[in-house]
């Protein structure tokens, strides 16, 4: 499949962003989520900040204090009780499923652009982590215009774990919190644009401690507030390139054949790469369609080098004349923009045989 | 606090329980929902089997396959990729938080009693397994008269994890499932019995593999089939009898101060203990009083010894003209009963002072 990465990615790197504090540096900006307003792209960047710190022998963590001030904790590189081996978090020794301290904190910014291709980033936040759900950030906004309003969703974390927050905006301006959608341990979720037969859907990605894979679920709501009918919606397959985790990427995107559905797939060497499902238009817990290939995986520098590399990871992509433009973060680093043709999506997916 | 627990305890034992199947026995019949209907008390048993096996070489372990049906499947006890030291469990070997089969399925059974002392089993379950979410079985059902039906919630345990389900019954003979109603993972799911300011609550105990401890949280609806605005209600406390995990009990019991909540508490050895909480009648995610001691903890012989000893586990209170009549599982195994005082709970509690 013909995939056309913009010449000049990446498109936005941490360089090109400004802290939200003199003290603290910019190390990502990237996994945004995306929609157009007023005739501009929007990217709901996450950016991911840390303490400037010049000694080599210690970690500074960001966190919100029990009274939601931003404050910095430091950690002796040398503490046996700890294992500072992730790039990405701190855990205590002997624990890498868990983790205790995050080593950055991640805000929401946006960056605007009139062709698609050039942005420019706001010199402040647009939402900052503020309630005790949020003290360690906020990750991976998605953003699905539903009537008038644009809901993001993304993830809250905090030492009460990992919640889905659900904000909505009118003008980019001011945002509503409208409380966690869903609670503990969850993320990933992508909201259809519109009520299908009566209920809203999301896609989202709970997982248990005792049992099961990270695997994409698919839940209903009458209010886009309360959810339940919580069903698994496609699994993860051995042996391929989507064996270890999957998880909704992009809010889906209506076709004439289909809600068509962007998701990440994640090998066994944590290697994350987008592929593609088609959902009944009716029923979207029914899978019409699926990846065999990835479409998108990681090959270019900058897609395989980084903070945490080997990773593409969209959660959003805009549809205009048959053209797909995706919007994605690479190596949890930097934001980069490839364009497809629809077509050659629906094309190169594998159809399932309807049951008899 | 004075504690009068019923003289012929245990009230209800595995061997007192047909099998469904002539090649499964009983292996624990506890953990029940209880209520009144028709006049009599109704416990909702859990009750769990296991496949009749006289080979102590091996371990036959129950589920159902792709198809619902059920089956057994055999392993070596000296399969060296397996650890075979949880009585409940079957684990890989050096991974104990996560579980790859359950050796017993539990499924539900109602038992009936004129005088609240002396049941009768039925012959034939009331809910079994019966969907791809309860393939190693349904547990610990709690049970809540709203309007003119019975709510009972219950975890289903699957290789997609443990999720809590929704059925609903207004004659105790058939019953309709309404849906899973928190996915994976959750678990201690009580509904409280009437609206409160236009929201149903339900208390449930979602759990992170990423980091977080097993807590309390309240959520809300306004249809009892979809839930959100998740928050924490209450966490454990470092150091007493419920510092390492807690979880909803009994569905709340209104009372002239609040409503009235029953939790159990488990602390560094596995102990589990009952306890109680008192919360805001206007507004249940407020906390007015909490146990500092436990009400109940295992101390007789059939809580201290068992399939799982040393735990109390309640599911399902009554109230009647001021006595607390707790129906409670002993050791993972076997039903037993005590009564209480209300006013001597009430008492007991620590009240928290109301911020200035």
């Amino acid at each position: 499949m013909n995939i056309n990465r913009y010449c000049d990615n990446p498109i936005i790197t941490p360089g090109t962003v400004l802290a939200s504090r003199k003290d603290f540096q910019v190390i990502g900006a990237f996994n945004a989520g995306v929609t157009v307003f007023n005739g501009e792209t929007i990217l709901i960047l996450r950016v991911a900040e840390r303490p400037i710190n010049s000694d080599d022998k210690s970690i500074k963590v960001p966190f919100l204090d029990d009274n939601l001030n931003l404050k910095v904790k430091t950690f002796n590189k040398n503490d046996e009780n700890y294992d500072f081996g992730d790039s990405r978090a701190i855990h205590k020794k002997g624990n890498v499923a868990a983790f205790e301290y995050l080593t950055s904190i991640s805000h929401f910014r946006l960056a605007r652009s009139t062709d698609g291709e050039h942005f420019k980033v706001d010199e402040k936040p647009f939402i900052f982590p503020a309630n005790k759900y949020e003290s360690f950030g906020i990750e991976d906004p998605r953003v699905t215009k539903i009537d008038d309003s644009y809901y993001i969703t993304y993830s809250a974390v905090s030492k009460f774990g990992i919640v889905v927050m659900l904000s909505s905006t009118d003008d980019f301006k001011t945002f509503n919190n409208l409380g966690a959608i869903f609670a503990t341990e969850n993320k990933d979720v992508a909201l259809f644009p519109e009520k299908i037969n009566e209920n809203y859907y999301a896609l989202n990605r709970p997982i248990s401690p005792s049992i099961g894979n990270a695997v994409i679920w698919i839940s209903e709501s009458t209010n886009l507030l309360h959810w339940g009918n919580h069903k698994v919606l496609i699994e993860t397959r051995d042996g391929k390139w989507d064996c270890k985790k999957i998880g909704a990427g992009s809010p889906p995107l209506k076709t004439d054949l289909g809600w068509l559905e962007f998701y990440h797939g994640v090998d066994d060497n944590d290697r994350y790469c987008m592929g593609a499902l088609l959902l009944d238009i009716n029923d979207p817990s029914k899978i019409l369609a699926r990846s065999s290939e990835p479409i998108l995986e990681p090959i270019m520098e900058y897609e395989t080098k980084g903070f945490f590399g080997n990773v593409v990871f969209s959660c959003g992509t805009i549809v205009n004349h048959g053209v797909i433009h995706m919007y994605y973060g690479v190596s949890d680093d930097s934001m980069a923009y490839a364009q497809f043709k629809l077509k050659d999506v629906l094309d190169s997916m594998e159809y399932l045989k309807p049951k008899k």
